[in-house]
């Protein structure tokens, strides 16, 4: 992606190995502060993993990835770091499925850098193909809506949900974002707007409540990203994307969710076994630090939710579009 | 409605006259402090309903007919301040019902303070009734959402929503409430979580975005305020009504609002016509002064929207719980 990074614009990914360290972008201080964090080893990137410097399931699984890089580096065992790793969030299936990668193929005596690197890079195309098939269901002129930031930042580069949206816009496509600002921790705000600035689409931030009012006022397309995909077509998403989905649904407006395949968990029959991570509740009562509620009141802050896959249009993936009800026919696409 | 002022617990309207002023909470203020503001001529109470020191549709028309008094105390033209009043806010019908009622009735000779103290008064014993009217719609132990503030804040006294949640609970109901926080203003978060912990109400606040998912979780009942029903039983609301009334239609919760006769405008005859106030984008993308969003992107803030009537259940009145389909009956019930 293109990003303004010690004063010029440089065509940078989420993170990437460089000599001995991780370096990533501190997504906590977008979008006022571009900067880089380095990081030196598995218990670091864990942590960093945890609290979300690095997060989008499949930026997500490449800091895993590099993770047990760093790991092997520093002499530690690799059954310990892969637990660490898988230890941090609960959700994502990239996270799980980037370490057993790492096991597998590191047990096999490849070379772990070089084996990260291929998983990376394995994202990066994966993302842009999820672009090239879902450019053709945005129309010249279309109203997209997203939610959260599925973009270069939560993939390393082009994004899921964004990838279309960016390609389509790159093929010279006049088209409109709103953008949803996704709290409690404002990724669309502060994360896919910030993308949107930097690649120059045209787009407008509303609150999370505002989606209905404006997917019936004239929304063409809503894409969105995912975390985890079930066999049914189920999938579990940032808080805020069922809503979007039912209602997209009621008002006639196709909804999409865009993910590479190693998102889809074939084990998970139904979403219902998808576990979702509650965060904290002073995410949802502070901001910066300052409380925003009052004292004494509690708050519930579930970090996703699971929509069901009647409710949804399709599935852009790296091998084309797809139904949810074709979701369990991917188990022989290759997925790294 | 009990409210710590000045070290002990009074019970307070959200505003009143007092000698030659009208004295009001300082809504903006809240939850962390609780501040009485003096307003002493019309033009200060037109800036309070337009910058929100008071808000809430009854209340704005309280504060509307208390405008009247104070510019016929210092001698302003009436139509001018009715004119004046009018412009501040587009969407509550109540400031218009309540200006009009003012100019109708000093034209009959009445004391204007006797006449705005009997509007107050009759607002007050509406939502006691809306109270008592509603309270049977809530079971013992049941789980309740709500949205923005249709409280005692927003009423003067005892709210619209939240009477038959406040009542139910006086009468030893045991329930949970869920407060989604309401972006941009955090009416929800900020407002009925400091009225639910004055009252002592067990309740937690949500993310706008959750609400699906507690709904789908489990939630018994959803009652919200309205700002103005039109004659087929649509009706405006806080942002982000639209799509809980969506929600709870598709997961079979049944979904009421709450108000006064003053609030139905069967003048119009569908939500279609009802005027949505756009407010400022740096609400959404500034919190405190602060920039959250990028700089460069854009912002939509529509402060309502209209929820089409078959999504509503049942609207709760001062004459009792009428279906949406009723709405063009209470044509002769007493108004003021």
């Amino acid at each position: 992606m293109k990003i303004r990074l010690d004063g010029k614009v440089q065509d940078r990914r989420a993170l990437w190995l460089e000599g001995d360290k991780v370096r990533m972008i501190d997504q906590r201080l977008l979008p006022h502060q571009v900067v880089l964090l380095d990081i030196y080893n598995c218990e670091d990137m864990a942590e960093a993993i945890r609290n979300m410097t690095v997060r989008g399931a499949p930026a997500i699984g490449a800091a895993a990835a590099y993770g047990m890089v760093l790991a092997k580096n520093q002499g530690m065992d690799l059954q310990d770091a892969a637990k660490l790793l898988k230890s941090t969030r609960p959700t994502a299936h990239d996270l799980f499925f980037a370490v057993d990668f790492m096991i597998e193929t590191m047990a096999k005596g490849e070379d772990a850098k070089e084996a990260a690197d291929r998983y990376a890079d394995t994202i990066v195309e994966k993302c842009r193909l999820i672009g090239e098939h879902g450019e053709g269901l945005i129309a010249n002129g279309a109203r997209v809506m997203t939610h959260c930031n599925a973009g270069a930042l939560a993939t390393l580069d082009h994004g899921t949900a964004l990838a279309p949206i960016r390609a389509a816009w790159r093929k010279g496509k006049p088209l409109f974002v709103y953008v949803s600002e996704t709290r409690p921790r404002w990724q669309g705000m502060k994360l896919t707007a910030f993308e949107m600035v930097e690649e120059g689409i045209p787009h407008a931030i509303i609150p999370d409540g505002a989606s209905g009012h404006f997917l019936r006022l004239g929304t063409d397309i809503v894409i969105v990203g995912a975390d985890r995909i079930a066999a049914n077509g189920d999938f579990a998403n940032k808080i805020g994307t069922f809503e979007k989905a039912v209602l997209a649904h009621e008002l006639g407006v196709p909804f999409y969710t865009a993910a590479p395949i190693s998102t889809f968990d074939l084990k998970m029959e139904s979403g219902k076994d998808i576990p979702i991570e509650n965060r904290s509740p002073t995410e949802v009562t502070e901001v910066d630090g300052r409380l925003i509620a009052p004292k004494g009141s509690a708050a519930l802050n579930p970090s996703f939710d699971v929509t069901p896959h009647k409710y949804v249009t399709g599935i852009i993936t790296e091998i084309g579009v797809i139904k949810p009800s074709e979701v369990h026919k991917v188990k022989g696409a290759r997925m790294t």
